[in-house]
């Protein structure tokens, strides 16, 4: 978990029961840098996690501890891979004893805090925080996330989305229609989270497909205020997800239509030299179709252009792991730029292809 | 569902919500003697089936009802899809008003009452009744079922182990060593119901393979107390059940050493005599390996032989659909045969494969 | 397979080894007017179809024959499940026997020739039976197909994409904007057929997805083809198909632009009334969902209609079982229609659920 | 891929587009000591590896090349993931040129070349290698392969059935009846390897369970022979080995009667001592119920004891990852022997869950 001599970082997880918090402990007990000093589980106080996760026998010997036992204001950072709430309601007690935080659930995401209440029917407990926290998703914002105390980890359909519209709207509204965009997304099952529900059940979910969200879903508005920041204007956007019979990846379909003064561009080249220094989203080269096993179990997000016939509507394929680079895997590449470390370290595990 | 001019028998369904009573509903409304009148949930009181299934959309206009709206003492047979306890709550009533009762849990499978207790823990509220009851085996049992009012459904492990060992036990202990039969059994998912539970998640079960109840599974007593029945003398088994990642389907592979005098046998020929007049019991052409998609969906049970190099090992490999064959097929069957019907009586589906 | 007194067709089936072939099998054993004749397979001939496919072993005693063997010319119908250009170099010879025939693959489905050559790769070698053959969508072709001797089985996405936008067009531009519509489909891994390819292996389909066909696909141009019929005019279309990680199942989002005029129109009353008396289509209450398991091994097709926030944009979801309304069942449908049968004669199955 | 400072070794794979193959270079590319010079395939000649495995984009910069490209001799080892026989026919050559051979095929698992003959239906050509070469199960033959110069690496379900025995073999035969010793064997699709046959199709093989080896499997002499050399006599086996639907994982359950005398035996014990110091081989706590996912793409085989009822029958549970412990992670194991790296290098990668 550790090696010798490298800066260590001690750090507490909050609710690691679920699919982010165990992929958070995969991916932090094979990162050099990496100190676990405690996770938290009301109910599942004193288990130890690898009983829970076997996959972390011998690799992670912690045991879940209640809130109060764990020593959190001790740690240098906090993940929350906790239900939407409970981040806002520890954060400033944390701030205080100057620990940085990263939430992988909703509270610092959304800055208009009227759509965060309306979404997610509570209200909002620390605005205050929220107004310096930083929007996580480092290809699009590494300055702020480096320095800043609070990170809100991004949505895992929205991390698919900026990332396939970013170079098309970050010079301003020059290159595609912003009044009419279309995000088709499918997610793996894992997305649902651990939760025993009927809907995310082997015989519910297996050989069978659905769109599930087509009359609102959360990361609609999510998307929709970043999207707005990079454009500098209002977006339009249709988002309509899917549920897939696999256990993780997530994939994007994004069409927008070109505008006339931008048919002469070089999409493909428009895209490689945006994403040309970052280590963890690759531009495919032309003609080519990601698929979601190419990203299993990575941090990677591989994207393709496509214009059919060279007419008017372009195509954005996009493909991640929804728990790695659409949650855990994007949290610690956040940790590790908080903390001034090479932004890739802990991450550079290769697909599991087949 | 119905056929002008036939014989009509009014159904009633208790706790119709789970697998079982889905598949109950898919083949009664292709049953052309069934006339469904009424299916009962309190949870769901007033819902329409098909809302819950909308398989059944067009086919089955019932609404759920509780127990108490439900004129259950006016059908002609209720089939219980219900939870271990329910049916022998309500028999002895159902009985007074000349209603027969058909039970997919196992309130009437077990004839000695401390095994019931011990494995189901509770005790059993109608030993009379019990008694009186047939096991619904069709196979092994047809004439004691013809005359039963009370039908105690077999589990769906038994069904599969119970008619891949009969041919070899039915004559008396001359054939194998019933002091050491191996039955390693493989289920797929949807035996397990469609009760939210963490370990039936898509992303816990499925790309995965398990053992899960090597210390004690509720069905050995049960298989046991048969093969008992059947050799007429004490059986030793060994029963290790798995989950396979797959919806329907349940896979038998039965281990016995062949007698010393018994080395002659022709296990074969054997088989297919047994079964020769069966509907649903296929025994496969020598050497053949039946998967489980050739019986999905379908009423039918497949069975092939293997003896490696000759030698005195016998492998018997049973596979059937364990909500068909193994559930709610074999309780149509049943009723088929208690009301004087063909047994094959809207059960001629041809299994779906791919 | 046959009831006594009702009236039998003679069928032959080309090239029965590949999935539309079994489905074809697994329905027309259950269809009280067929009487299988003949199935043609050269690399398989003598072979009993039920050695190939054992879900049909007691049901389906036929076995394959070199098509030089089956005597085709003395059936009512044959049904080619085969590659392209095969009914076409057959199809001369059995009209003249008066045999009529219903193709699965694309030689029927194109009235364009030379859009037929550009994209099958071959040249039309009959032109002449094309033009007088049907487009075998029922609900949109029904007199026609009713009086053909030749009907060109629609392509699955075409179904599928048709009939979601059928109400929207057959009055002519009025309601949607056709110069922009997006069809983003997602079909099973059936849909690629038995043929061994590595990319339909297990382990690269299974826990995947992917775009496949983002440059062009065969079922675009026939998709065109009966959109312009239907809207009387040229029609835009973008159409990316997508690969799931399930044997059966088709799902289509198809997004369109409500034109300023049409605001005002309840689309979910104009898809019910369009559909109000079709068999196989079912247009879901308001805000469904449908999913393709509802359909499974059926021959319904279910719709569902939303606007998000009853904006201009419309959404329409779209589910069928590839391997039945989108092939085999369809082929059934259009016999039955030629032959004066019932429409759902033989094709009641209600789908399979779970 | 590789670590500055760090011993190099330099490593050529012949036969690299299969399924082992790409595991090695998923291992290979993470490993600190490994420097990656060639890989051969005479069809891809000229094709960059990550074009064909993207999940290797950016990590493996070889192209394949044909064999006489590739400077093998150049190499301190070479991998061959190719079939059966090409290794031997190329064994002489390297060890000339002093590279050391890791075979992931069956050219020098078995010692009897009438054995090998009989099931690989070739000739052995190069004998006098083969008697040199170490069975590469590095928990039971470490000192023989860190001083081989050829390894035949084991077949996957050996690997599972032999360390789940070993301990009850070892001392010679004194705790289990070694004449009927039972093993039922379940692998995942990916075991089949990446060649384009119809019975691994994802339609094929998806939602369906199947015995398949059930009249002779070639991993059955190779079992038998290893077992024989513990237990220092006959042996008497069943093996039969079962098709899952999950593309990874490999679980055996493997049954055994105790004799008399060693009744009183602790196994658990036994078995948790015998495995102390072993890096990848963990002996989970009594009661355990290991699963495949929590070995998924690592190189960790779990094992689990059973004894129901404290009676004298033995189950024992082994699950590991087919293409790992199974194949390239068990020959990259061998490797770190050979070459005096610690057995660890390059292998701690957790397993993915979910």
């Amino acid at each position: 978990m550790t090696s010798a001599g490298a800066a260590q970082i001690k750090i507490g997880i909050v609710g690691g029961t679920g699919y982010t918090g165990v992929e958070l402990l995969r991916l932090l007990s094979q990162h050099p840098n990496a100190q676990l000093k405690a996770i938290t589980s009301r109910k599942e106080d004193g288990m130890p996690v690898a009983d829970m996760y076997p996959n972390l026998r011998g690799r992670v010997d912690l045991c879940f501890q209640t809130p109060e036992k764990a020593a959190l204001e001790e740690c240098d950072v906090v993940f929350f891979a906790t239900p939407h709430g409970v981040a806002m309601a520890q954060a400033e007690n944390l701030l205080k004893h100057n620990v940085r935080i990263i939430d992988l659930a909703a509270d610092f995401r959304l800055q208009d805090t009227r759509v965060f209440e309306r979404w997610y029917k509570m209200p909002h407990s620390c605005p205050g925080v929220l107004k310096q926290s930083a929007y996580g998703l480092v290809e699009l914002n590494r300055k702020q996330i480096a320095g800043a105390q609070v990170v809100g980890n991004p949505g895992c359909y929205p991390t698919t989305v900026l990332l396939g519209l970013a170079p098309l709207l970050e010079g301003g509204v020059q290159y595609i229609d912003t009044t009419r965009i279309i995000a088709d997304c499918k997610s793996g099952v894992s997305g649902a989270g651990r939760k025993a529900e009927v809907g995310s059940l082997f015989s519910e979910a297996s050989d069978n497909f659905k769109a599930y969200g087509a009359a609102g879903h959360r990361h609609h508005p999510e998307i929709t205020e970043q999207l707005q920041v990079l454009a500098g204007g209002p977006v339009g956007l249709t988002f309509v997800p899917h549920l897939v019979p696999m256990i993780r990846g997530m994939f994007s379909t994004i069409y927008a239509r070109i505008l006339p003064q931008a048919l002469d561009t070089d999409f493909q080249a428009l895209f490689e030299k945006r994403y040309a220094g970052e280590a963890f989203v690759d531009v495919m080269p032309a003609g080519s179709l990601p698929d979601t096993r190419s990203v299993r179990a990575s941090n990677h997000l591989r994207i393709a252009i496509h214009r059919p016939n060279g007419g008017d509507q372009l195509i954005i394929l996009v493909a991640q792991d929804n728990l790695v680079k659409g949650a855990s895997g994007q949290a610690i590449q956040n940790m590790n730029l908080m903390f001034g470390l090479p932004e890739s370290t802990g991450l550079e595990q290769v697909a599991i292809l087949p």
